[in-house]
């Protein structure tokens, strides 16, 4: 009987933004027993990948975790492996950001825990054959990505039980391929069947074969249900047991060691790729559900095995095509990055002098925002989840603040800029001033997308659409049959089907536009606030989506921008004007509303415009509604209500310190309701608060050629 | 009914050292006659795309076809897409020489036409996410790629009437997709099909819709009997009056204009791709076997319509795995990019100064040697063709040349240099000075797999072994037959199964190494020519695929490499060593071998070290062997034969003017034969020369501890 070298390795992290409390689960339920488990069978070697959230929590709250670290490497039983400090998926992040981030937490390793790291954890195992180059130039020796990247490349099954060598322009980079097999044993199956495959692996009889797991450290303990099996019916203890008992066949080594010892199985080339799940995820909604219906169809016939290594879904970057919400925080995150790149370059920005700017700041403020978690979805909450994205932007305003203190050296400026930003080919404008960025997209509805209240370094409008998941129809069935499974035992998270509440399906009602401010509605006259909160009412005109003209002025101290289109309400072309005025040194923006009939007829219109906030904490006490200084008894920023004859309303965020009012001039209907999606956890299916609809609408009479005006105000206090 | 717009284009090129026949029948038969009828359809517009190879040869031989170009581009009638000008594939070579290769053909067109390109022809669609990067940097606006990476993508196949804006780093980048529909249709399909097709894209109804069709020009008039069928038969005077006189529902417009008039359909992110066909070549044999029978299968169950969408093939990269040879190309030429790159950067190559270099010439040889063709293999001859693979070898070593002769300021130099190379994890020694490098690889039999006569730019040893290809299924299977099927009308190049010559079945002969020299042999007692010849003899030795230890030396006028491996002879321990000596200013090597029984045991021992050397042409008078001053009778290159008792023998090349000789001081049984592959081409299957094998081989009895030596010296003279 040969041998079998067993390598394995752990990823832990939580994203930029999580809950504290979060931290202390994971840390009590994992990170913690995991290592003393380990510490309890000294033959285990184990590599071990924190991300730097994770050690900056560390160091403030269980500092002793680093020492405990320092002592399981002195003991030669853990290998470092490093990564992008804040987690980022490398191939979204711009080079410079890839090597600056993994060169921050390679230095954090080699000063804290005094260890020269060799290998990277692979960001979700999302690879691009262009990062040899970059890794290379940081340092790195090697990482690990899933078996299917390599059969993808045409690598039979049976030769991957070693590593092989890839390159980029010539730097090259040695790649292990971890196991689907032992991926989906490790913990969720016996630990004699993970004996019993390292057995056939042994048996094969070859020099240097490799059993390589790697995988998520929360599969130990923070995965639903993991922590009784893993820890209380001591999975864990047993699988590390029994590893230990047969040493005589299992060599136990890090990644490292293995690398010393044997050379490449040869040379591979690997397509863009990530773990199956994620390539199908990343589908979109019409790809998914014609994926899932083959792939379902030839498990049918059980010819997936044949199948598997043909098979593919999408691209991860597609994230960005299938939530455009994902794309503007991922174009607003390469913004800031050129920005600091622009400064470190030395070159002129403003024409104003840099000399002495300190941009480090500024990058650690950046890296935050480019940590990976809310720029996708899959089977973890990610970019439905509020606080997430709310964190992203956070740090990339913070970043960009940074910037802008250092190198504007007077106050009360205003700026405009009018670039492609999000990346569709035609321009979106900004206004800019020391409160306020204001992000406007002329194709689209002449929409308000981004509204940044410095300050506080916080986007208001970071918002999201409900929109159809292929998953949802899980949700569909299970209402259609009356019953919902829960979870009764361990099981791999990609089987489990649970519903975190009940009725969930009724909230399954999708956006046919983005939830974003300034979008000018026109209703028919049967639109109730709950038709038009359910997407169950008839849009009368064309400017939601339409295409508006745009001018832009800017003087000293005031920035104008006016838009306009001339579209059609039910038949009648009618031309809307509105134009938004931001002033230096105020929180306010003024926009003025012009409705004309361009028509010879008379003309009825509902006029609504649509105003979204997301202000985060639906439930929260210190987060309400004001209108005209009385706290609505409804009040919460996720309440639904309609008040008629109004002049305006306040969002009162006293857990931030801050507020927002809308007024206008002119008595209006108002609605008010929340958008909530519904999403997938790896605690079942949820309902989640994405933000606040606010809609003042007028009833109007338009005689041929007639005109209407309305000024609204969006005002900023602390 | 709605309208069409109609976008068309073609791709022209011959390969970098394709014959000069080729080139004037090319001419004759597709690149002139399509300008023609182009010329009498003043309506029809189209974007044009000829390699900088083709404007080289057109300005040397047909000038007057440069000033037939500038007359459509003045009538407005055709549209200049430029490429890298030597025609790379643009992911497989280094980014600096993607944006120098696309400068290049951007000036000359410029220079030469007058004409500012906006557009791209991206050599076989090979595409990979960062290149919008480099292309952004070389000023390129637009390219076209299959439909078939969009609905990788996951963008569904009725919204491919348009083009996508892509990024990378947010550099973005406008792709078309080409239909493959109208690929499949034209010139293959009835005129009449191709307007049926395009009204029913009329019939959409919807503004912009455009029909993109881009192809290789050589479909019209040069792949195997299109001339007939497209001009003497009149296809394409027929297919654009056709267009011409629906001109009323079909918008010619070229590329450029489409852009000028219509925004993108939509963002989109495409994975590395290729079409379908290269995804299928680029598997490894038992991988290209296991989807050619799954897609056969899936069309057998008339599935493949809704299958094709998530079934891919390999990655283009890949051909470096399953041709080694392929990848010693591309590293070599990774090698000479990453020299000329280091001396423009300025820094020390040798400690030797670098002021006044001219790197233009190097960088222009380079650019040839980049050409595609010779790197990889499908339907086309391509990496099989030894004059293509002989040509980017010449066109490299040149670049080299240029710059030694520029950085080397004193004469008799030599050069010793460790490295990986073929990126394998392992080094690779070279051994150089003015007239030859030696590159010997010794974790492969301690091999030498290049050998550069510098002075003719010549790589002796660029063969090729016999490997299996899928599609030698179909000649096995035509044999077993007994019929073959020759192409009775026009199809698509895809369907077409034609053989060159009968009884190919018996020269699927497959290799269990690469054909490369200082390979050593030990034979079995029954072995014979014909038998080692066809691969149906016995190795006796562990040698020939063996690690080889080394140990270089060098002195001021002397480079010496000592090589040497203990391993075994059935069962009796035998090491070998080889004792490599190269002189400065002198074209000899010289090689000590010492065979030695390490057993206590008498050992008889069959010792036969092969050489092989690539001179070309099989068959050509002036290339011949020659043993002690005697033409051979069977002379040339490709031929069979056994000598008894000779001291050495001699490959005269006579249209190069040198001769290259291998002698030994003890008289050996000498075998020669020529490697012959198997491949496919546009004209059918065929048999293709790679290179002489030559085998001196002696009969040696070892006592115990014995040992036996022979020097053997290879002399190059002209």
């Amino acid at each position: 009987m040969g041998k079998v070298n067993f390598l394995f390795g752990i990823h832990c992290h939580q994203p930029v933004g999580n809950f504290e409390h979060i931290f202390e689960e994971a840390y009590q339920k994992s990170y913690l027993p995991f290592l003393q488990v380990l510490e309890r069978h000294p033959k285990i070697k184990c590599a071990v990948h924190y991300s730097g959230v994770l050690y900056d929590w560390f160091l403030e709250k269980r500092p002793e975790y680093i020492d405990y670290l320092i002592k399981l490497i002195n003991r030669h039983q853990i290998e470092i492996m490093v990564g992008g400090y804040y987690e980022p998926i490398l191939p979204i992040i711009p080079e410079v950001d890839q090597i600056g981030q993994i060169n921050l937490q390679k230095e954090f390793v080699q000063s804290k825990l005094n260890y020269s790291a060799r290998g990277l954890w692979l960001t979700e195992r999302i690879w691009e054959p262009q990062l040899p180059q970059a890794l290379s130039r940081a340092g790195i020796e090697y990482l690990m990505v899933d078996d299917s990247h390599f059969i993808s490349a045409g690598i039979l099954p049976e030769k991957l039980y070693g590593y092989y060598i890839t390159e980029h322009e010539g730097e090259t980079l040695k790649v292990f391929p971890i196991s689907k097999k032992l991926r989906y044993m490790i913990p969720f199956k016996l630990p004699e069947e993970t004996i019993n495959y390292l057995r056939s692996l042994a048996d094969l009889g070859s020099e240097g074969t490799a059993a390589i797991m790697a995988d998520d450290g929360e599969k130990f303990g923070v995965w639903p249900d993991t922590y009784k099996w893993v820890y209380e019916e001591k999975y864990l203890e047993r699988l590390f047991s029994m590893l230990e008992e047969n040493c005589s066949w299992i060599e136990f080594m890090t990644f490292s060691e293995y690398l010393d010892q044997y050379p490449a199985l040869g040379r591979v080339y690997m397509p863009t790729a990530s773990y199956a799940e994620m390539m199908e995820w990343a589908l979109p909604y019409d790809a998914g559900m014609k994926y899932e219906k083959l792939v379902q169809e030839i498990k049918k016939q059980n010819r997936y095995e044949d199948y598997q290594q043909f098979i593919k879904g999408g691209y991860f970057k597609n994230f960005f095509v299938k939530y455009p919400e994902a794309n503007n925080m991922h174009k607003r995150m390469l913004q800031v990055s050129k920005k600091i790149q622009t400064l470190k370059k030395g070159k002129s920005l403003g024409g104003e002098g840099k000399k002495g700017l300190d941009l480090e700041k500024a990058e650690r403020e950046l890296y935050k925002g480019q940590c990976n978690c809310a720029y996708w979805h899959g089977v973890f909450g990610g970019l439905y989840l509020n606080y997430l994205r709310n964190a992203v932007y956070h740090h990339l305003i913070a970043a960009e603040r940074e910037i802008d203190l250092q190198h504007k050296n007077k106050k009360g400026y205003v700026e405009l800029s009018v670039s492609d930003l999000d990346k569709d080919g035609r321009d979106e404008i900004v206004l800019t001033n020391d409160y306020m960025s204001l992000f406007i997209d002329p194709d689209e509805g002449g929409g308000l997308y981004e509204l940044d209240y410095k300050p506080k370094c916080f986007n208001l409008i970071d918002t999201l659409a409900r929109r159809p998941e292929v998953y949802h129809e899980k949700i569909k069935n299970a209402a259609l049959q009356g019953n919902f499974n829960f979870a009764e035992q361990t099981k791999s998270i990609h089987d489990v089907v649970r519903v975190k509440e009940q009725g969930l399906e009724k909230a399954l009602v999708y956006d046919w536009h983005r939830r974003i401010s300034l979008l000018d509605h026109f209703l028919a006259e049967d639109t109730t606030l709950e038709k038009f909160s359910t997407v169950a009412y008839q849009e009368e005109g064309d400017f939601v989506l339409g295409n508006y003209q745009y001018f832009p002025k800017k003087s000293a101290r005031e920035l104008n921008l006016r838009l306009y289109r001339e579209g059609r309400v039910s038949g009648t072309p009618i031309r809307v004007d509105k134009n938004l005025t931001l002033f230096a040194n105020q929180s306010v923006i003024s926009i003025e509303y012009e409705i004309n009939n361009l028509g010879q007829e008379k003309k009825s219109l509902w006029f609504a415009p649509e105003f979204d906030f997301s202000l985060l904490a639906p439930k929260a006490d210190d987060r309400y509604y004001e209108i005209e200084g009385k706290v609505l008894e409804d009040k919460t920023l996720a309440s639904r209500g309609e008040e008629e004859g109004v002049f305006g309303i306040k969002l009162v965020d006293n857990w931030n310190r801050f507020a927002l009012s809308l007024r206008w001039e002119k008595t209006a209907r108002l609605w008010r309701f929340p958008i909530e999606t519904v999403s997938q956890s790896e605690g079942g299916f949820e309902k989640t608060f994405q933000n606040s609809v606010i809609v003042p609408s007028w009833k109007i009479v338009l005689g041929p050629l007639g005109k209407w005006k309305v000024r609204i105000t969006l005002l900023i206090e602390e």
